[in-house]
């Protein structure tokens, strides 16, 4: 299937985007890393896409040009120099290049515009708050005036989260927003501003005696969340999404990590309780969770702690001869009481595939003897997976899996794979920019299921994107529960045209929502996947969130313009329920 | 200290109140089960509360009159008729006797008030509703007629929950609504109507390849929830309450094991999503529990179940030199990632003492033993707990908690303790019976802190109930987590004043406040503790909870009257917070 005789190589670009270029705002995470397409893989596109050689000779939309913008910025010069004055005259910013610096997230559709130099929904300036009394003060502005609001992180949103729909202003946290305000290592809380990167977090914790001593630090911590986006995503973006670490499986989301908040809204500041739990009404940490930026701006966040024992890790891989036994072994586990898995990823047949290929297994000695024992190319399930916690715990749990696997005759190929995964696991963004120079699009989208629905929504999607040629199309569950899993699925295409990804993009997601799939199990909604919101929530449900959005910002300046389907036409809305 | 010449018992009242008494409805559980104050601790209560034999020789209220009232039933001859369309005639029910029986909980008031005869906040009628259908129609109707509306489990609530301040009706679900909807095995998911009783639930669940044939059902399963209250408590005031089960620091608060809920409420029916997590905005779920009948009606509630394995329950004892080290060991299990204990329950000296001295070791050659080691009695700390779960994680789980324990100095004393205490717990309320015929009080506060606070309210609490003569008063932690536990506190006093009773009630509650504790765990807030709500989470928490009353029920209907403080005038507001 693979022929080794091929040398010619795309000259990927591997240099650092020019100054102020579109390109340095849409190339993922560092300035000057890059990860090209391996040569299997670049065999595999050719081969799927039809392409040959020739069409990796010439790229198309690169993006090097810089950003000249002439958007106006609508705000008065009297407004300006208000925000000046709350946050300092050189943290205000009007220049178009900061405008659409944090107008767009990591969406397909945000990197296909900059490529087309498609420039729409700008901010009018770009405020950088130095403090939560700047934010305060910001806010209370905003809302007598009624200017739109959105705040941005460090971009990461794939759901056009942060996208300042209706203008306004931006503010940018992570800038100065990123400070530890207190750490309780009785309590093994950290309190962080929002805007906090996540490696800074756990360069912090790691090395708590030393960075934290002013709180009188002992110990050494880990903050258990790390979600692909990890270098390049913030602490209040996890939160106000309800985002999802690699590792959720065992330290949980980050709605079971988080322990206490603060917003500032436009009808007064929320702190939160600071209770394990408590009996004492509606639970408003699980409210502001998930608010996506339209009840109020976050400000402090308090996380939950863990213990940094890396020395415990017990790392495991397993290959299951089709899906079906791999579905029911990770159920098996999930519902042992066992303890959890730290790392528990299933690829599918098809991801299991172009793993083994890209990593150079195909057609090796290792897999003819996969192959002769049954584990066969196409249909053979790869797991890999680590346990962590206390030392035997974490060996309980690994020898607990085990057991389950090969119940369900699974193979074990130790531990290594998941090594090789562990030291790449927040690379992959990286494929975009060479892929995007050639035309050809890696997106993903991901929901949440039951057990009872798992095969139904799994097998409706995948169906609905392998009906494209020229498409590869694969899944994987990576957050695991007793009651049931994320499913994530990753598309590769031949696909240019804005038009056409947007209605391939909208398929998946109406067939997500025939098949009764939750529409995102820790992406968001944002203003992307709103509309199809209602349809799954039930009208009821939007009118619990539209009360508390009319409570907390009556003028509704935070994030307009469709987040969360809170002020979207009804023209919009997509309905594919079908049961 | 205790002498064993005392021969002389009081004769306790154990036999089946008269029928229609107000005994046979502030009795606790059954009708004909009793627990009389064994021999220790009768003497013990005649030392602490300075009483005689002779002042156990004359019974007083002890409420064995027929409850005859005249209270007419406000409600029109067309509104009953109406009522009677719905539910059938046979389950529409003014009588006074009836009224009372739903009116009241099992708080001290609750009991003071119907051996004092005191009759007041009655329901003008009560609906026994056989089905959703039913619900749906009469939260439709009294929203239409403005007719206040209250549900009635089974009556446990010790925070005045479903006192129906405002007359109008009772629903009392657990007559008829106490049904399983469905039985997911592949989910590990149950759905059941809300008036379903524990015990039921529980062995539908152990016997389920019976009891849930028709759901195909194979293994065995268990719900994982025991509070006190497990045998006279409804699933629906565990969810809308917050309850916590005895073994929640393994299984979880209720909020933990619920999956998804419907209710009704007069703006419609809000059926919550069955994802196990998602990113599709605030959580639905957790703003309707906690709600305590005040947004809608709870129907239908789906547990998560729990593999039922009692072969794999792993018991231990330990004593602690005292109180420091125990919470210091307790905190460290919690902190240390090897899994949770299941049961997990610390006394403190008071309640250590109290209880030995109880199951009679006190003056004996164990306790002799504990003392020459240096456990002695007022300073010694019981811990008694279990693991449960899958067999090497429930092993692991206490031979870890053995590690810790020994580490901060107690001494091991086996499982035989909590083997003792697993048989008789759910026992001690049948005690409050004997000893109210006596004058004598038995009752109980809760809270939740952290561990940064947790030795500030467990001292400021003990001390102001300590200054009270003639009072026993302990605690004990029973429900743990990383960052704080539960506080229980125990009081047991010579006192027959309500309004005395009262008085020293709300002191406790105001030091619980005080020195910064959550005012519920896991009781709830109802309308007893709703005057110190507002100070504890905040006028713009309390604020949120109004707002989202206002959408759900614009006319004050559901559980009226000042319950979570949703309508509490401001002259019943209490504010202790000193900080």
């Amino acid at each position: 299937m693979f022929k080794k005789k091929d040398t010619f190589m795309p000259d990927w670009y591997h240099q650092e985007a020019p100054k102020d270029s579109y390109r340095s705002i849409l190339k993922w995470g560092s300035q000057t890393e890059y990860k090209a397409p391996s040569k299997e893989l670049y065999k595999l596109m050719k081969e799927v896409f039809e392409m040959t050689d020739d069409d990796f000779k010439v790229k198309q939309e690169m993006g090097l040009e810089p950003v000249e913008i002439d958007v106006p910025c609508k705000l008065s010069k009297e407004v300006l120099n208000k925000f000046a004055d709350i946050v300092g005259e050189e943290n205000v910013v009007t220049d178009g290049y900061n405008r659409l610096r944090v107008a767009y997230g990591k969406t397909m559709v945000d990197l296909m515009r900059l490529r087309k130099k498609i420039v729409e929904n700008l901010p009018d300036a770009v405020l950088y708050p130095r403090d939560r009394e700047d934010i305060i003060k910001i806010v209370a502005y905003c809302n007598e005036k009624k200017i739109p609001l959105y705040v941005y992180g460090r971009g990461s949103s794939v759901t056009r989260g942060t996208e300042p729909v209706c203008n306004g202003v931006t503010l940018d946290l992570s800038q100065h927003f990123n400070k530890v305000i207190d750490f309780d290592e009785r309590n093994h809380t950290i309190t962080v501003e929002a805007g906090m990167l996540g490696p800074a977090l756990e360069e912090i914790l790691n090395n708590a005696p030393t960075t934290l001593a002013r709180f009188g630090a002992k110990g050494v911590y880990t903050c258990g969340h790390f979600p692909q986006s990890f270098e390049y995503s913030t602490v209040g973006g996890w939160v106000v999404t309800r985002g999802a670490g690699q590792q959720s499986t065992y330290y949980g989301k980050i709605e079971d990590i988080v322990f206490s908040q603060e917003y500032v809204t436009p009808v007064g500041i929320i702190q939160t309780d600071m209770f394990p739990r408590c009996a004492t009404g509606p639970n408003v940490d699980q409210i502001m969770m998930g608010s996506e930026g339209a009840y109020g701006v976050l400000t402090h966040v308090t996380l939950k702690v863990f213990k940094y024992m890396p020395e415990n890790r017990k790392r495991f891989g397993f290959l299951f001869k089709n899906w079906e036994s791999a579905v029911e072994a990770a159920r098996e586990v999930m519902q042992s009481e066992c303890g959890y898995p730290s790392l528990f990823r299933f690829s599918d047949p098809g991801e299991t595939s172009y793993g083994l290929h890209l990593y150079g297994i195909a057609d090796t000695p290792i897999d003819k003897f996969f192959e002769m024992r049954g584990y066969k190319d196409g249909e053979r399930v790869l797991l890999l997976g680590f346990s962590d916690g206390e030392e035997k715990f974490a060996k309980n749990v690994r020898s607990y899996v085990t057991k389950v696997c090969k119940k369900h005759g699974a193979m074990n190929i130790t531990g290594y794979a998941s090594k090789l995964w562990e030291t790449g696991r927040f690379r992959d963004p990286y494929l975009r920019e060479d892929m995007g120079d050639y035309g050809l699009m890696l997106d993903t989208l991901e929901c949440s299921v039951n057990w009872s629905n798992f095969m139904d929504v799994y097998n409706g999607v995948l169906e609905y994107c392998n009906n494209r040629e020229h498409t590869i199309c694969f899944a994987h569950m990576s957050h695991l529960y007793e009651q049931g899993t994320n499913i994530y699925f990753i598309f590769e295409a031949k696909m240019n045209d804005l038009d056409e990804y947007l209605e391939y993009q909208r398929g998946i997601m109406d067939n997500i929502q025939k098949y009764g799939a939750a529409m995102s199990h820790h992406h968001g909604i944002g203003k992307m996947t709103a509309p199809w919101l209602e349809a799954q929530i039930g009208t009821e449900q939007l009118n619990i969130y539209k009360a508390l959005k009319k409570h907390f910002d009556p003028n509704n300046i935070m994030n307009p313009g469709g987040t969360l389907a809170l002020d979207l036409p009804d023209s919009e809305k997509r309905d594919f329920i079908n049961k």
